[in-house]
């Protein structure tokens, strides 16, 4: 495996926002987007100037499965699709290594994706340096993304990005999969990434709304030197949603941050495109916010809500112990057995 | 006209969170709220350790009006019925000098509200002297709202609110009525107003999230010194609505700041009480937004919704030109005028 050099793409722009509607909007939407709907949110982002546009199943290629939620349509033909309306912007995918394989990244490229973000917990790096070498190998871009980003110090994060970037990621990103981390704790956190690989890569930040600081953390990532930043129209995303990639676009147009965006067509794309198709517009209801507060991942919200219903325990005492029992990315089966537990503790 | 002396009440907790519901949320609710709602929130918010409830219609004692919309209930029952619920909180209700009367302040008074928050334009600090003073002489505690203070610098914003703490006003608040604040905007007055006033007075902040940033701001205003923080269960009020007052308990809480407040309790109090009686869960939706880009009053978001429907234009477009038109709260027929104009527009 040759590794290959580090390299920053040159950015068109102040930051680079990158729309995740069509990825991690699909927790949101149970994975069931259409390719009609891709389709129309595709030709709207392009329009409005979005450079990147990731589209796949919620837990990334390959994610289709009894664990994580079977995809309505299968996620190559919604890249295909998203791939065939794009006049400039690129198609991302995410890639969680242990959930999605280098097979799936090929299909994937096939179809017509030409970036890829590959995602691992905050503290298992190690895990994506294969998938990011066939990535460049594939000529394709790369991100990475260190997810529930508040469970490891910044120093400790900084060293998990160095990682990624020897590998072959041109992005590591602040992935704040809880929605937890407060403005100084991003903060610490962006200045550490910025620090140890930024004459080497962009850092980027992925932002939940489950206590509302996704556009706020956004601001304070642009001021210290992030770039590449991501979000979803109408929140569209796991938990409380993802910062809006419409309130990015006017909040850094009233900053004089140029975005190479159009505010008013993004505005539009959000009304009258995806919040006809939404099932749920994501909000800062009881159960997102126990995410944010006990740093709970954003995608295991749908799973909670089922846990509940079928064992007749709430969703946010579920969510809360998930919380105290540290579960991350990849235990979504154990709610089962915490649905269990506090089922037999109501009735004992 | 006696003036009374500066005072800062006496503070039970690191910050005084105060809970508009019943009040800026009477704006989402059309002026609605029935007296069951208003028994069953106070109950709650009560018990959740809240020490101030604001009750009376969105736009203050006396805002049942053709101009404002009539209430569904006299608010004098609801503030009536609120302090019978209340253990341990305090009533207060809004008086915007030109809707409401020194005449109405003493009906409020007699029902129960115990504290009065007197709001102005941010620029027109100088009609409030004399209902300060009647608040004053019947006992009440003051609390003084500078609306739209993104429409004024940080050091005029200060002289006004200097005009109200020597009227006797315990607390000026920067309130910002558009959610157009940004966190360094929102900084800027917040400092200003604790140099000029903090040693009389304590400094107060009323934000709303139309760019997300009511939560964002109210971290930032309690680092600065700003004391009186307002919130909403479900963010319910006016444009996307208030900083919701679960949030910033259980942000605080995880900053170690003491709110004095239960974060479960109030979690559940949004959820069990406040979201089934929601006729629309507050939004960044376009209009929302619009209205924190070009700074528009959040509480012309129905009436704009209904001069929309009536002349058949957008409401993103009424409010974005009620932006550039620098309109400001009372202007709210204005609206009928510029809806009109638009209609004109599109079919010329």
């Amino acid at each position: 495996m040759t590794r290959p050099a580090p390299s920053r793409p040159a950015l068109r722009d102040d930051v680079r926002i990158v729309d995740t509607t069509l990825r991690d909007g699909s927790h949101a939407m149970a994975h069931r987007f259409t390719e009609s709907q891709v389709r129309a949110t595709v030709r709207a982002l392009d329009a409005a100037g979005i450079e990147w546009i990731e589209v796949s199943h919620g837990d990334g290629v390959g994610g289709s499965s009894f664990n994580y939620g079977f995809s309505g349509t299968d996620e190559m033909r919604l890249i295909a699709a998203a791939r065939d309306e794009a006049r400039q912007a690129g198609i991302a995918v995410l890639l969680v290594p242990g959930i999605g394989t280098v097979d799936d990244l090929r299909r994937a490229h096939d179809a017509g994706a030409e970036m890829v973000r590959v995602a691992t917990h905050c503290t298992e790096a190690d895990v994506s340096p294969q998938h990011f070498a066939a990535a460049r190998e594939l000529g394709m871009q790369t991100c990475g993304f260190l997810m529930m980003a508040h469970k490891t110090s910044p120093a400790d994060l900084a060293k998990q990005a160095r990682i990624m970037v020897d590998a072959g990621c041109q992005a590591p990103y602040v992935t704040d999969s809880a929605g937890a981390l407060l403005m100084h704790e991003a903060r610490a956190r962006f200045e550490a990434l910025v620090a140890e690989v930024g004459d080497d890569a962009w850092v980027g930040y992925h932002g939940h709304q489950n206590l509302s600081f996704g556009v706020a953390n956004s601001v304070v990532a642009q001021e210290v030197g992030v770039r590449y930043l991501d979000g979803s129209l109408c929140a569209l995303g796991a938990g409380a949603g993802n910062s809006p990639t419409e309130v990015l676009a006017a909040v850094f147009d009233r900053l004089g941050v140029r975005t190479g965006l159009d505010v008013g067509r993004l505005l539009d794309a959000a009304e009258e495109i995806v919040r006809p198709y939404l099932t749920r517009w994501p909000k800062m209801d009881r159960n997102a916010i126990v995410q944010g507060w006990a740093g709970v991942y954003s995608s295991f919200l749908l799973h909670a809500e089922r846990a509940a219903e079928r064992y007749e325990v709430p969703a946010h005492d579920i969510l809360r112990r998930c919380g105290e029992l540290g579960y991350v990315g990849g235990q979504e089966d154990m709610m089962i057995d915490v649905a269990i537990a506090l089922a037999q503790e109501l009735t004992a």
